[in-house]
């Protein structure tokens, strides 16, 4: 069942931005302030001046520079807004809506990210770059078919497609000790992030359905990583400087409504999970993912084939009491499938860079300056599909 | 040389907070609105009645409930200011200066913590963990030497000196797969916490002189360990829920401008480090630190046996260009002597809970429910100390 918008754009079966999707983003025009967005086609419905026209209500949310005041609003609200975009774009909709062209439009970045938390929930990824840093009796922690592994990644550094991404400078383990050096192992992460729209209290542990009514939506993410800095830093408390110095992500925050159709399971379980993480019904969905370098797509997989789900990851988040607060972003992990042409990192498609790749751009192990990098998502519908839109980003030179 | 103020408690030589210190904190009275506030003696200026007044001008930054706003207006206000509280307070100052009763005031968080990050820059602890963690032949990790380890924490946790704390829930190791059960090995480590009150761009470097600049002062800080939930789950992306659950600081930030005349040499280094970690004077400060249960102080040490200043810790913390920004805290890591009464955490003091010690609240591995964990700091002065007051929290029985 298709919908229809009288935005013709919008009803194609190529189109990100369908009827059935309404991704949320901030956006700007002729350099005028930052406010909520909604996309439709190739069109941007601007909800702040839909409020003020009285189309919507929203309490004024819509003309801040970011999502997380709507966010607050909870998720009743979420609902009302969507029935109501959804009556005022169909194709007996109201044709005065006031949209902007997505083309005229600057994106920003969509929230005001609070805290940021990565996770390594794709047992592909887990066990290819397990074998890669500690070999392969070691690849798999002891742990990891138990709980959905995370560590406390940087807010500050998180920021929206087409932002450059400057080479980060650290220390390198050298012959006769560290150099300080410009990173060489340059790479990305493919992830999905859930927005957390409702925060929890201290002390309150949230199970997992509870979870999944805390998380507004979802963008695509590429946790930037460098190699050699990791490599070198990461034992015994984590990665650190090695991926604080860019995280992108799309400027759509598809929502879990627009989500729920593509509702499915994950990977066959190993062990049983103890009961906080176990699931009532699937928490993933069938999401098409795919990342290209300079514009050719390098591999494709699908966000089914991870093993704990955005809902799971924040429920274990809480489990010792740790309170989650509106615009907290939770990275997937790396999402990877079982063979090389559908890694979510260069690391894996490269084998820790031993075996270079061949791509229309030339031979690559790594990233080089004045590669760009696309992250690419959509749910297939029939005759439809609820796409991300692009998540891009353009490595410059160190400044040394 | 001491300065007397006409707060008579403040004269005293066992006083936290004489005229020389000025630490500043948020407090309300009566219920009403929490604003800034700086400590002298037995009582707070009430700093958003002296800017009512016209005393102070800091641009209406002292009616938040945060220090965040004056931090961001810069060094040489936080100069101005201090020169301005020195003349109001000092014997021939202001006695219509607005103050209350610390007695009559409720303190509260001091800062909106933007990011949270901890370090691990004593040797002592770094290598006695490391010994319990990874044996003796690994306990020191071999980038130990060469740069500051830090992590990315949790800031939504962190909480002021008086907060309860509940015991965490988490997975543990168990002998036939992880169990679900509170915390059997609760831990403190005892540290300080940097304040960065100047923000820094994405990709821009910050020299230990500049990062020097960027503090603006320093808490005692308490991060809460679950021993037994960190070592199931901290490989090999470090610390999450056994440290989410709680952080406890202290309600009165110290400013770097009172520990000036306390600056003092650290460790003798093993190895010169890269240009970028070096310092042209010494970071560290000399201020006497101790813990103790229940009132009963059960280990002293100085901030001097650390490795790695603030200053250091916070340049490695841009080395990647990672933008630092207003209310950022950085623990210190654990501050420990080399001896059993000289640790900052019950882990080293009762060798991983095998050599329990004994106390007036009787034997001890690690913490009980009902345990208050106090932490205690100050630099000695010539007839004056400059105080933190004490950091305390109470273990509250787990949420089953």
């Amino acid at each position: 069942m298709r919908m229809k918008s009288w935005v013709e754009t919008a009803n194609g079966p190529d189109t990100d931005f369908p009827l059935q999707n309404l991704p949320y983003g901030v956006f700007s025009t002729g350099g005028g302030a930052p406010r909520c967005g909604v996309a439709i086609g190739d069109r941007i419905v601007d909800l702040a001046a839909c409020e003020q026209a009285g189309l919507l209500d929203a309490d004024g949310s819509f003309s801040a520079p970011q999502l997380n005041d709507f966010m607050a609003l909870g998720r009743a609200r979420w609902a009302q807004i969507r029935e109501a975009l959804t009556a005022l774009l169909a194709e007996d909709g109201n044709r005065d809506t006031p949209t902007v062209a997505m083309a005229d439009a600057t994106l920003h970045l969509p929230i005001k990210v609070t805290e940021f938390t990565d996770f390594y929930a794709s047992k592909n990824h887990a066990f290819n770059v397990g074998v890669l840093f500690r070999g392969p009796e070691n690849a798999l922690p002891a742990q990891w078919t138990h709980m959905p592994i995370g560590y406390n990644g940087r807010a500050s550094s998180v920021v929206v497609s087409g932002t450059d991404v400057i080479r980060p400078m650290g220390q390198l383990r050298g012959d006769d000790g560290p150099v300080w050096s410009a990173c060489k192992r340059l790479d990305l992460e493919l992830e999905l992030g859930a927005i957390v729209g409702v925060p929890s209290e201290m002390g309150q542990r949230v199970s997992v359905e509870e979870a999944e009514e805390m998380i507004f939506g979802y963008v695509l993410l590429n946790d930037w990583s460098a190699r050699d800095i990791q490599a070198w830093e990461y034992q015994p408390l984590g990665p650190f400087q090695a991926k604080a110095f860019a995280t992108t992500i799309s400027p759509w925050v598809v929502t879990q409504a627009a989500l729920e159709p593509f509702r499915s399971e994950g990977a066959t379980r190993d062990n049983p999970l103890l009961p906080y993480l176990q699931e009532k019904r699937p928490g993933l969905y069938d999401i098409d993912l795919a990342w290209s370098l300079n514009g050719q797509v390098l591999a494709r997989t699908n966000y089914t084939t991870m093993y704990y789900s955005s809902a799971q990851q924040l429920a274990h988040h809480t489990e010792s009491g740790c309170p989650m607060r509106v615009g907290d972003l939770l990275g997937s992990g790396t999402i990877s499938g079982p063979t090389p042409d559908s890694t979510g990192a260069l690391l894996e498609m490269t084998q820790g860079g031993k075996s270079p790749i061949q791509t229309d751009s030339g031979e690559r192990s790594f990233l080089l300056d004045g590669d760009q990098v696309g992250l690419h998502g959509h749910a297939q519908g029939d005759g439809f599909r609820i796409g991300f839109g692009p998540c891009l980003g353009t490595i410059l030179p160190a400044k040394e």
